[in-house]
């Protein structure tokens, strides 16, 4: 038996790196930028604790591109490093000496800020450059150094030329990549990956115009300056005290996420815990239309400042990733699957520490100011309604504040509901019945007839209104939710008391078979009722199990199997208490009987949206000819 | 100056390929099954070319899950490895074993068919294990050799206990891995990564019934048996000659690919390229809803039979990702920027190959069997009126064969359409008036009206009409399309001679007055016309201009900024040779002619889909009383 260690084979890690190291080679100037902006927070914590003699200062990094000498440069005023430190932390490969300068420094203040791996980080600079300098002085008193390396495992080592301490790279940028060459494409990255890091990235120079001098000429062009092209913010607002920040902040920090939203968020939610984990960040509820599909993706996840993605599923609950905002938290296992991030314990505590606040923050909004509340409702309701359905613990909060708007604008808590339509609207089995409509437009007549009758009506018109509704019937008692248009509201919502109907029994079964004569549809099935007399003579309804069902499998999930494409099943409600009726049942002529069926039916019809295409133009017809 | 060799620190070698090697850690399986199978081909590689002296047989690899002692088994048949070997290829990370393989055998045969880089990817067994073992022979009578390393750089080798040639991988599974233990997961992984793999892959049993024996009575049970369950398919439809394949083949194919998928393709075309790139694969075109934005990531990229992916972006023209299937060629650049991508001019020309060979097939289809091209045109149009207005190329050859469906269900190209209504639909200016209807329903009086002129109404209502309206009518010349409903149509084709109208100009001024007296809606347009005494008497129109503008805003891309917040603007039609109108203008009383004027204005919204909610009431409770 042999023992031995295993051999990294040098000669051929260079191709890997440029392989396999990020699926995206962009990522380079990002481990670039946060290798210096690590070596500029090492500086600023040796000085802090006196172990480095020398000033801080205000130390920025700067990105500039040589387009016609092919290279990059990214350079820092940090910490630096001697010859030997050079050997020791980029010849070899895979050395993190952030980790060894933490190990070392643990004690002397817990967070300094530390981001990058020095190391693995700076050889992405291999996936776009096919040759790397690195011209570096350490703020220790010894001379600069120069290395370089063209890709080969061989390096060279010399004394540099540099006077301050800091360090500068130099990419010589491959023929396949030039398209970091562009001022443009680096600017982009800057502001993707950098744009909240906490040193001022300096890239290029940009001209302010100055007041002009007094006693200048009208003639007199103002003068102007070049002054650094800062493209970072290094104190973004989900790194301050929430008692700093003002509106105004919040909505400013807003625009400066999403520069191309023009509608302002409804309200913001600042997160901010240390422990068992640590994170921060903001979160913001944007005006929401009612596709659920085409708004994720707008949460930015960072870590220490430095962008990492804008996909936080798994991490944040599903029903709130139509939220926008940033979080951060260096507390989020990267580059494992999605099924071990839902499994990793601190990932579940930050995904219901979010829910918490995102509901305590409803909470407090409805309790604070109602009103504003109820304007923003129907631009928030998707992401309430929405997460009711898929997290219990939301549910439980949200049930005390989610809404329930009434076709007039009225708004009600379920438990006000309930209070304000007890009387009216339970049936004789002391169950509440809820009627509600999903369109005004389109249910109007139907939404008149209960309102004619006292009855409150609800608008619910959300997309996953039928799942909730589902979900409210089985966790509340005594509890169902009926559409206006699903039967007669006598049946809807029955009492003791009967109607008593004009007509005997003989003269309703003639009605029956007077109307079947001419009712050919097979789809209709006739019911006579004994309603109101001034109620409409004939109403087309649409019973609200069958109905539901179809909803629930056209919106995915729930539902019954298959229902999704059962034909729609109508009932023909006439009242036989409607002066119409008794007249089509006096008439004689079958023909006149006939013309009187038919255009009650269409008319019907009509009303509830069902009489279309051909039907309607000659109806149209044959409305015109009755006008003259 | 120094120079130097860079070191790959060992030590951190293993966290680093945890950390940073794939993001997937779930990939490990398929680069050890990547390895098992480059191990098998390589040893028929060798018989055939006779120098391994040994039966290539039926080898097959085999995966086992130990889950009670933690364990995963990769197992195969192939070349195998001498402790040399192993000290090589193993222990040098990085060292690909398969690049040497095939620069030594380069000449013996162009295609070995070698998959995977023996070397990194089997360090990815690292991602999921905290102890590797290998237990391999070669297929050179040599003793096998048993290497095992527990994640540290330290490694053991031994003699292996093991008498046939081949490789077994044992993987210790880590804690934080368990997942990989279950056989549903490993199940599924050998399914998405090793479907189509060369070599079949056996992971388990399953029982199989035989038929009865002979003579065996009724109540015998029947004899089973238990049989290798084979995951893959090794040998895919994508993989034969198209000429060895029937219809029912490739609707087989399909169903593999897709087993969740009920409705049959409607067609599909097979690529097979190998010159000056590489390209196999099957595309299919499945019926496809109107729902542009659901349908993408269902091709499947393959490099020889290994699954990489199911986003296919910058690889395949846009509008071909509507499609599904399978596309296989090793000369795809992985791992690089989309960017990159779409500049590689490979890709290039693998994107425009695959651009015509879908017009081809599309063109051979409709010339064979133009019954059959017409009756899937409408599940397919969306992929070639999308294709039209992307792809220049794609415009010239699909011009010939893109159908246009009149309301009555003929379907025309463009040419047969010009020449069918060039007589009676040009205009007094030359150029050619195509009429259409979005909506069979909606806009049913309106395409009456244009059929009883004798005009062709097409139907155009796949969501990005508007734009390919617009890229036909300046593509071509003297062109234009107007909706059956955005004017009179006698303005939509203007021809010489003008209608007389039975009104004269002061009684027409008369009338504007009493309509105007009536209308105090702001957004309809009075128009008197003179036309046939059995048309309509009122009509609502849309001006095609404005509509389509509004309707390209709102799908995306061209239109005019800030026309798709514009309100609608309608047009009231007044024929003045119709006795409805020549009866309002008779009227005395003010009440009876505006009761006359909102009636019919009432049934002109109608038809156009306007009237609603409250008003639509209100007609249908005046209806009733009517009918009385």
């Amino acid at each position: 038996m042999a023992t031995g260690k295993i051999n990294v084979s040098v000669e051929n890690i260079f191709p890997l790196i440029k392989k396999f190291l990020y699926s995206d080679h962009e990522i380079f100037l990002r481990e670039l930028i946060s290798n210096a902006t690590d070596a500029t927070l090492k500086l600023r914590h040796l000085t802090s604790i006196g172990e480095a003699k020398i000033e801080y200062g205000d130390p920025q990094i700067e990105v500039k591109v040589d387009k016609e000498n092919k290279k990059l440069h990214v350079l820092d005023q940090g910490i630096g490093m001697t010859s030997t430190e050079v050997k020791k932390y980029i010849n070899e490969v895979a050395f993190s000496g952030a980790e060894e300068f933490l190990d070392k420094y643990k004690d002397s203040g817990k967070d300094a800020g530390i981001i990058g791996h020095f190391g693995l980080g700076f050889y992405s600079a291999f996936m776009v450059a096919d040759k790397v300098e690195i011209i570096t002085k350490s703020y220790k008193d010894e001379p600069a150094a120069h290395w370089s390396c063209d890709g080969s495992p061989e390096f060279t080592l010399k004394k540099g030329n540099k006077e301050s301490h800091g360090t500068e790279i130099i990419l010589h940028i491959a023929e396949d990549s030039t398209e970091f060459l562009e001022e443009s494409r680096i600017r982009e990255l800057l502001r993707k990956y950098n744009k909240f890091m906490p040193i001022p990235i300096k890239f290029g120079t940009r001209t302010e115009t100055l007041p002009k001098p007094e006693g200048a000429k009208e003639e007199d062009p103002a003068p102007t300056q070049e002054v650094d092209d800062i493209i970072n913010n290094p104190n973004p607002a989900w790194t301050k005290k929430p008692a700093s920040l003002k509106e105004e902040d919040y909505k400013g920090f807003y625009r400066e996420l999403y520069p191309m939203q023009f509608e302002e968020p409804l309200f913001h939610i600042h997160l901010n815990v240390d422990y068992p984990f640590n994170l921060t960040g903001i979160l913001y509820f944007p005006k929401l239309t009612t596709d659920l599909n085409i708004q994720k993706d707008r949460i930015q996840l960072y870590q220490n400042q430095v962008f990492v993605t804008d996909n936080v599923e798994g991490i944040v609950p599903e029903f709130l990733t139509m939220l926008r905002g940033v979080i951060d938290s260096p507390d989020i296992p990267l580059n494992v699957s999605r099924s071990y991030l839902q499994a990793d314990g601190a990932v579940k505590k930050i995904s219901s520490y979010i829910t918490r606040k995102v509901a305590d923050k409803l909470s407090s909004i409805f309790k604070k100011d109602r009103e504003d509340f109820e304007k923003k409702w129907n631009d928030i309701k998707i992401v309430i309604e929405y997460g009711m359905l898929s997290e219990e613990k939301f549910f439980e909060k949200a049930d005390k504040f989610a809404l329930y708007p009434t076709v007039d604008g009225n708004y009600f808590t379920f438990e006000e509901l309930q209070e304000k339509i007890k009387d009216l609207q339970t049936d004789k089995d002391d169950k509440l019945v809820v009627l509600y409509a999903s369109d005004k437009e389109a249910q109007h007549s139907y939404i008149e007839a209960a309102k004619a009758k006292g009855y409150e009506v609800l608008l619910m018109d959300s997309p996953i209104v039928s799942h909730l509704m589902q979900k409210l019937e089985t966790s509340k008692e005594k509890l169902s939710f009926a559409r206006v248009d699903a039967d007669n509201l006598d049946n809807l919502i029955k009492k003791e008391d009967t109607q008593i109907s004009k007509l005997s029994d003989e003269e309703k079964e003639k009605l029956k078979g007077n109307l079947e004569e001419v009712i050919d549809d097979k789809s209709y099935t006739v019911q006579l009722e004994a309603m109101d007399s001034d109620a409409a003579p004939f109403m087309i309804t649409e019973p609200e199990f069958m109905r539901r069902m179809k909803e629930m499998q056209q919106t995915g999930g729930g539902g019954m199997f298959g229902m999704g494409n059962m034909p729609e099943m109508y009932n023909l409600i006439v009242n036989t208490n409607h002066e119409l009726v008794s007249e089509i049942l006096n008439t004689k002529t079958a023909k006149k009987r006939e013309r009187l069926i038919n255009q009650s039916i269409d008319l019907a019809r009509l009303s509830k949206g069902l009489l279309k295409g051909e039907e309607l133009t000659r109806f149209i017809k044959r409305s015109y000819e009755m006008v003259k």
